[in-house]
């Protein structure tokens, strides 16, 4: 079939404000609803952004991107400062801090556009004849420092940006697969799949930004993880560009020719190569979504029927259970901060399908519920959570705006470990962070044998707010190890998790991720210091 | 906990009969009622095996032995003809043939069984310091060539039976997994898991024999796949003995803690190290087994439904379907035998679980099934297919000693492909085989995407029926790879698949199993020439 292009040309969406979180024209101030709130818990302490920026200048020099122009385009090979601010990092709470600050030392020396798998190749192999480092850039919603490579020894860096890369390249209705280009952002392959009819049913929070190929490359999982699976779970073939050579992966479902190899491209966050197509598995377009609240008596017994349901594979598409203290913020008015008449834990089940299959499955998991004494809050809570669920990075930056230092990171274990990793966790953050600091935990994704954490943290910025997230990150990172979970559930390495990787998978482990990457980019040009340790 | 043991000692159990499947007590002839049918299809031509057979002297002198001996005492260090000759290649047909024949070339020189990790870990040390081949050996039950390890270069080439290996090592009831020895067969794990409450649920035709490690190393799938999940869908966790040292991974469910490399072990052949502890996600043990037949007019209205069932999410336990050849073959009487009146295509549908579970399941798929025009043929079908379902390897060898070649073969492929991929399969055998053979098919694991093709073979054999064998898997195995499918679903890649695994994978994956094979296996001890091309 001929591939199907976005209606919007690349050139024209939005780009993301370059300090902040998303689309600039959403950028606000702390809401004047939140701001007593706030004072109250931390004070006020406004802290613009710096306006003046000044880039580092280029460090490659035109003679040595002619080639690329050549290739690409001169239209698609840019190094002015505004193009290359906007590739500077990713978008977690110490890049925002940078960038507040004006600190622009990571931006690449160019930013390069190219539109086909051929032309992704062709700047691999430019970068590995001059030695340049090489960022695969998609929606640069990385909250791991996964978009600051290394660049010490390299004769620059650029950041291969896949935003021309939006085309959906085929359906196939019978097997419900569908190809896609790494550049098409969630809102963008959504529109274009449900053109077919079709959904692929991944909305991470950064659904509205990230993209296809980071989804993949990062091994993320969606807010509707329960019904349709986390992404690693939905990819059934990849095309990968390496520095040496086209990789085409996705035979079958699945098979025994060996180990999968799939597996070990999804998670790579381009050191192995550039992913240039991705098969998924779709679903049919779902007519019906209702999303309802419960409430438990405690984070415990919420946790412990979201094991039941998860257990006896009956699963709503969408199961979140906030703890007592997330539970708390949210329903918050000034009083409740800091009370201990604690109004229970939330717990959000979503339903997406046809009306049959939503009415079967909301009442399987509704009597299972009900059963352990759940209390149904109907759909208000449910509508008002689906209504936000993208917006918390917003909100991040207005409370960055008054000096409330804003973070999150999620870990993920067995059940019969959860009670012990939530415990030690907080403790880690409590203990680093100081009495002031709130945190916050959710449930977003469970599995029959174990579930992932999410912490929210909001303490009060000191004089040197990035000393003060990095030791308190390196405390719960800590405590996550120590507990025997993992560093991270769907937020991937990146260079911020990269000291603690080799206590999960072993320093075996570790020798094997350096042996594919230097079979794979024997030059060691792509994402230098991201993932492998 | 304290680890649980099967109360029958591992060297008073059964071994398989060393020219034949399984228990030896089981060997029968041809059954009376079968006999004619076959004689009519292909003439009788009793070719009973060679009794007396010889060895090769071992090459491993005593010397070099000892300091094994040593470690594992002497008693678990074998040199013996007996010992020998039933560690010698798998149970392929073309391996029964060359043990039919009397050739034993491939003999190990000595069977060493460790009986924990350290220990297995020992071997694999005196394996490297004295450059020794090792072909870690779980129930022998490997049909491509995965027990035949090339020898030239080797000091020798020792089996390292992990026989002595059965221990239940843990149970968490609270997250349902379960840790166990690689040396358990199908039969122990379960009845060790049945004394918890617990099931594993993986039932693959090898099951009396196969062991929990054999499954993890060759990603085998269960007939019970449907409901179950294959095998490498249940592991969490893993262990592995490596010539470079100890490897533990499995830190959560899931996770983005970069490539998932339980992915990469799963699958292995014993080619990177030896898998030495496994940890399974585990069930209920069910209340309840239902297992019951369904006619359709044909092999694609058949497999159009199991698409149905498999897209919709409602799968029963067992989910399987024989082609018009294969239904015929199975309900034959001697006149049935060619005849164009096939009586269609027979579904099996099973379910397990409690009670109310399976009623609900068995239900929701009954209206499905009913709805696409299927018949229920009522539980007799079912249940004559599932007390027969570990049964034909015992057939095929009677099948042999009368002078009729039998083999199997299997693959899969997206749902849109399987009609191209069975016909292509099916044609590619007639044409290498000739009028005379037969080639019968089922479905027998069905994914959202797609499905497996199994595939039966019976042809007269001829003067030289390795090369026979030889010519019609090559032509089966081409068809496969030109129709864009896998090489195999669940039979793993041993010797007998390499050959077609680089065109599967692509010279990059190749490339990528032989960096990872020399990081961890630098001097090339373990299985060489196995899996990775």
């Amino acid at each position: 079939m001929t591939p199907i292009v976005p209606t919007v040309p690349s050139h024209q969406q939005t780009e993301m404000h370059p300090q902040r979180w998303g689309d600039p024209a959403r950028a606000a101030a702390l809401p004047e609803s939140a701001r007593g709130l706030v004072e109250l818990a931390f004070g006020l302490d406004e802290r613009p952004a710096v306006e003046a920026v000044t880039l580092p200048a280029s460090g490659l020099d035109d003679a040595l991107l002619d080639a690329l122009r050549d290739r690409l385009g001169a239209e698609h090979v840019h190094t002015d400062d505004a193009t290359r601010r906007l590739r500077t990092r990713g978008k977690s709470t110490p890049d925002l801090l940078r960038a507040r600050a004006g600190d622009l030392a990571d931006a690449p020396d160019a930013v390069v556009r190219p539109g086909t798998h051929d032309e992704v190749a062709a700047v691999l192999a430019w970068a590995v004849e001059h030695h340049v480092a090489v960022v695969p850039f998609g929606g640069g919603t990385s909250v791991v420092g996964g978009l600051v490579a290394r660049r010490d020894g390299y004769a620059g860096l650029v950041s291969l940006d896949l935003v021309r890369m939006k085309r959906l390249l085929a359906v196939d209705h019978v097997s419900m697969t569908a190809t896609l280009e790494p550049g098409l952002r969630g809102p963008e392959a959504e529109a274009l799949l449900a053109a077919e009819g079709l959904t692929l049913g991944h909305f991470p929070q950064s659904f509205e930004h990230a993209t296809i190929g980071g989804f993949a490359a990062t091994r993320s999982s969606g807010q509707s993880s329960a019904g349709y699976g986390r992404f690693d779970a939905l990819v059934v073939g990849l095309r990968v560009a390496t520095p040496r050579g086209d990789w085409v992966l996705g035979s079958s479902p699945a098979n025994a020719a060996g180990p999968d190899l799939r597996q070990l491209v999804l998670g790579s966050e381009g050191a192995f190569g550039v992913i240039t197509e991705v098969t998924v598995r779709v679903r049919r377009l779902p007519a019906v979504k209702v999303y309802e609240g419960w409430r438990w008596p405690s984070f415990d017994a919420g946790a412990d029927a979201m094991r039941t349901l998860a257990q006896a594979g009956v699963l709503p598409t969408v199961l979140r259970l906030s703890d007592e203290h997330e539970t708390a913020i949210n329903l918050a008015k000034p009083d409740a901060i800091g009370s201990d008449s604690a109004p229970g834990c939330l717990m959000i089940t979503g339903y997406e399908g046809d009306a049959a299959a939503v009415e079967a499955r909301r009442a399987a998991v509704t009597a299972v519920l009900e059963g352990l004494g759940g209390v149904g809050l109907g759909t208000e809570p449910g509508q008002a959570w689906a209504h936000g669920r993208f917006d918390a990075p917003y909100l991040r930056d207005s409370m960055l705006d008054v000096g409330v230092l804003v973070e999150t990171m999620e870990t993920a274990t067995w059940w019969s470990n959860r009670a012990r990793l939530y415990a030690d966790v907080r403790a880690a953050l409590a203990a680093s962070l100081g009495d002031g600091a709130l945190v916050l935990c959710h449930v977003s994704h469970v599995y029959e044998t174990g579930c992932s954490l999410y912490f929210t943290v909001a303490a009060k910025a000191g004089t040197d707010a990035l000393a003060q997230w990095a030791a308190a990150k390196a405390a719960a990172s800590d405590a996550m190890v120590a507990a025997g979970a993992t560093i991270t559930h769907h937020h991937a390495v990146g260079t911020d998790h990269r000291p603690w990787l080799t206590a999960e998978i072993g320093e075996l482990g570790g020798s094997v991720l350096r042996a594919v990457k230097a079979d794979l980019d024997p030059t060691g040009v792509l994402n230098p210091g991201v993932l492998v340790p």
